[in-house]
């Protein structure tokens, strides 16, 4: 017996996850929905190496979600309204739910009613439903979490992620700003369709949940990162004076005090200014924590594999709504996964 | 109502963690054993700080543990065989139990018919064990864990934690052959007083259940650090050409390859040569994870930290004996503890 898996959502990560769950030992992919009409009518493994060909890409859920499985994989969207009817509709087919949604990492932030009622569907169904990804979901606040694990005391903690969007294409760079000047950059955080980071608040309400901490305020600051320097990919030119990213910034404020600041600038090629990509965490505390990981974690693998490796944590959980801070440690799978199921 | 905690064993790492308890919100200290004459029939609040005026020390742990409470924290000893009898009588009287003896991290790994009567003991006794501290425990093994997380595949880990010995007094001095010569070195190890790390076997294990990974063999190797600079702290002194330290080394391996090394070279003043202390962990997978943690987490502070840290996830766990690997990720505990119960 393996553990059955459906795949909702084949873009870049779902479709990543499809092809890492073939790699994976215990686990089977019985089904596959999308709605993208060049997927749709397709056998699964014909476009996702290693995947199954007896899995044909449904755009109906209804008929996949009926099948029997352990678990979907909900990988369409970024926002919770977004992804609860899906999310709905797989818990009342008593099915386990990982979802990348990048509100999903925790729900109670900014959806508190529909996370209570996310919990209650999957308690009455008996299953767990996770959010999880790269971040939200790691870099900026499980593993702020796991470090302050060996401290005594906190005083104030500081994070940031820095990372180059020159993989990315003209989506990213639109909603980041890349290649606009200051006042198009401007324009578009006014009219929201340049976005920066989606998961700050996430991040802080994952990290103040398992710490005990509660903040008056949350303040978050978009501004242009301008460029000194001549930069091109291949989707995007850059001219110095011109916007190469979005500097986003979080701050978790009580008493006056930033006690959370968490940053994540988001441009292409860092390295032609001297800024070094990575993930860093400063925990002030009793005992300060200086952390680095360089590079930083690349987002897209990350989150793919963040995703497939939480399938067994999952599984075995209580059923409800969970956080990564509530499951335990996650853990590359890389033996059977069957072993890991209690 | 509060968490209550007996301590037992009020040395340096015990009664850290009785200074550090008394300072969280929603933990009391009902109770305290201990066998050092200097402490015995003291009040726990006259030595250490912070702490309740109510509890006296007593050497006799049958009263103390009659005693209602949820928690025992044992911190006397190194490895299972030597803790097992305290355990055993934690359980019976119905308290969960954080250990700081350094193979009961992972029991299972080097004592495992010990490891399967704690496990049948807590269940009987509907309470949970927990073996932890900063390495093992953490730095190098719940951490590294962690860490994969992020990776769809792992090739081999190596990571090192490279500390500085000088705070610590003469016991430790003698167990990592600090000051010896090279002959004194050998003939130390030869005959067991100098012993380098406790904690690989445990890592190991931790590290390869978690992973789902198999190893055919774990080789470990101690050698002495001989220092090429006049090194000098207040409790040793070492020539150049005299042990500085003990350069343990552990290698996990599989089919006739290293697919874990972890490295613990233990000395005195390391940077006289250049050597910078850290925490280190290479991840060799999909992909790469390179982490520092500059300086390294101090020893004493995380692990005193850290088994306070886990008390909420201790008592929240299923009956039994658990693993760092299997309870949620490590958190400070900034807030009322109880609000972290379920």
């Amino acid at each position: 017996m393996s553990v059955k898996v459906i795949h909702w959502g084949l873009g870049a990560m779902g479709g990543g996850m499809a092809e890492l769950t073939a790699k994976k030992q215990g686990i089977t992919s019985v089904g596959a929905i999308d709605i993208d009409p060049n997927r749709v009518g397709k056998i699964l493994g014909d476009i996702f190496e290693g995947q199954s060909k007896d899995v044909i890409i449904e755009e109906n859920p209804e008929g996949v979600l009926s099948k029997e499985a352990d678990l979907v994989i909900i990988a369409t969207g970024s926002f919770t309204k977004e992804v609860f009817p899906q999310i709905k509709l797989a818990l009342e087919n008593k099915k386990n739910v990982i979802c990348i949604a990048e509100e999903m990492a925790y729900p109670q932030q900014q959806e508190p009613e529909l996370a209570e009622e996310i919990d209650k569907i999957a308690k009455e169904n008996g299953v767990t439903v996770l959010g999880t990804g790269i971040n939200p979901g790691f870099v900026l606040d499980t593993l702020i979490i796991a470090l302050t694990g060996v401290c005594m005391d906190v005083e104030k903690i500081e994070a940031a992620r820095i990372n180059d969007l020159s993989p990315f294409g003209p989506t990213v760079m639109k909603t980041q700003g890349v290649g606009t000047t200051v006042e198009e950059f401007n324009k578009g955080i006014e009219e929201g369709y340049i976005v920066g980071h989606v998961g700050f608040q996430e991040s802080l309400g994952l990290i103040t949940k398992a710490l005990g901490w509660e903040l008056d305020e949350i303040k978050e600051t978009k501004e242009p990162i301008i460029s000194n320097t001549y930069r091109k990919t291949k989707y995007v030119e850059v001219q110095p004076g011109m916007v190469a990213g979005c500097k986003h910034i979080a701050y978790g404020i009580k008493d006056g005090k930033t006690i959370i600041k968490l940053e994540h600038p988001q441009q292409v090629l860092p390295e032609l200014e001297g800024v070094n990509t990575g993930d860093y965490i400063n925990v002030f505390g009793t005992p300060n924590v200086n952390m680095a990981i360089k590079p930083e974690i690349p987002g897209g693998i990350g989150t793919i594999a963040m995703a497939v490796n939480s399938i067994a944590n999952v599984i075995n959980a209580d059923p409800g709504l969970t956080t990564m801070a509530e499951l335990p440690v996650p853990a590359a799978i890389l033996g059977d996964i069957k072993k890991m199921l209690k």
